[in-house]
């Protein structure tokens, strides 16, 4: 007798609010999976630097070793505790003399399933708006990555890393069906691009495009845009 | 001394009405591009199918050789007179025991620059919606054209290939910083795609993005979306 596997799933956003408190951004972000968790959700997303504020002064001071820091270990509990797939967001990652940004995956049973590191790096100069150079702190990733779960594969993205076709039909050419993009777009980029590109990699590749934002803190020095969404590609 | 060029130029999308008398679509046709050149325009396009119905049925009673139809000397006597760059919409072209459907592009000399032919048929088939083969009756192009004037090189689509990131991606790749593409969106497609493709074109390849299109006419068996629009990267 063959096993029936589900046609559907639930898939849960997190949109947490992380401040300059490590330990209390793991709590809130733990009680937000769990309640997702509780709510049906089988695959939940944090989003980018769930663990940190976003911004090129936090990373070198947040940052970790994955898997073998605080927040990936939380995670790696969090997933087993709450039957979930668990895409990790990201945290500013320490690796041998480098600072990454990173999204670790795990599934129900604990196990890690994927270690993305953010490909394309934010640097932006929109006069008089914006100005951000995660470059000057970060390097970037060299390496796609996807997981599987018994509905489908998915593909993993960091926030700028949605401004890139070519990312996105790399992963559909793989047979992924679903994009997760843990992201935190500013309020310029965040009107002028965000649901756009969404949308776009969705009917470009006809596939369920996820982007999950950390929630706006306008007291924040980097204002993030929120408006965490799905697209489907119908 | 240098010659001077402008960095700027006037582009003008003639969004006319083709009904099934050829000869008074051309008449029509080519009063409009008149009032766009008096108006300042130094590029001009015309809409899919212009000289036409859009339909498979009708291709093949409306399609002509290229250059050495009816509408193809048209537009190559009226960039001479108007003195523009004449991006000429497409028509259905007779090639050999072939239909395409294909545009052609003539200089302020009257000369022909480009001659392109789409490349994805719009086979589509939206349950209680839209179905649509152009493929029963068209043959796709197999080759992207661009084309080149003192202000910039153009790259030309068709429509429908304005769904693949991968045709603008390549475009952008040879250089070009305006994609024109003369379309006919219906009342399915358009509100869903026609200006998110647009908009996702020229954010991702940070290129002008011009969809010039028929105007709407809902007597007809197929009813387009209209909305001609030219979208900047910025």
């Amino acid at each position: 007798m063959a096993t029936k596997v589900a046609q559907t799933f639930r898939l849960a956003l997190v949109q947490c609010l992380p401040g300059s408190n490590k330990v209390k951004n793991l709590q809130r972000a733990a009680e937000m999976v769990r309640e997702a968790a509780s709510n049906g959700a089988q695959v939940v997303s944090l989003p980018e630097c769930f663990n940190s504020p976003y911004g090129t002064r936090y990373f070198p001071e947040y940052c970790e070793p994955v898997p073998d820091g605080d927040s990936t270990r939380m995670l790696s509990e969090l997933a087993k505790e709450t039957k979930t797939y668990l895409i990790g967001g990201s945290i500013p990652e320490k690796y041998q003399d480098k600072i990454y940004n990173t999204c670790s995956v795990f599934g129900p049973d604990g196990n890690q399933l994927a270690l993305y590191r953010k490909l394309h790096l934010f640097d932006i100069d929109v006069p008089g708006k914006i100005k951000f150079t995660e470059s000057d702190v970060l390097s970037p990733g060299q390496t796609p990555q996807t997981f599987d779960t018994e509905w489908c594969k998915f593909g993993l993205g960091i926030c700028y890393d949605a401004r890139f076709p070519e990312l996105a039909g790399l992963y559909r050419n793989r047979g992924c069906k679903v994009l997760v993009y843990p992201g935190a777009f500013n309020m310029t980029t965040g009107p002028a691009h965000w649901e756009l590109l969404a949308r776009a990699r969705s009917v470009d590749c006809q596939v369920y495009t996820a982007f999950c934002s950390v929630a706006r803190d306008e007291s924040a020095t980097y204002v993030a845009w929120g408006h965490s969404l799905i697209v489907s590609p119908w």
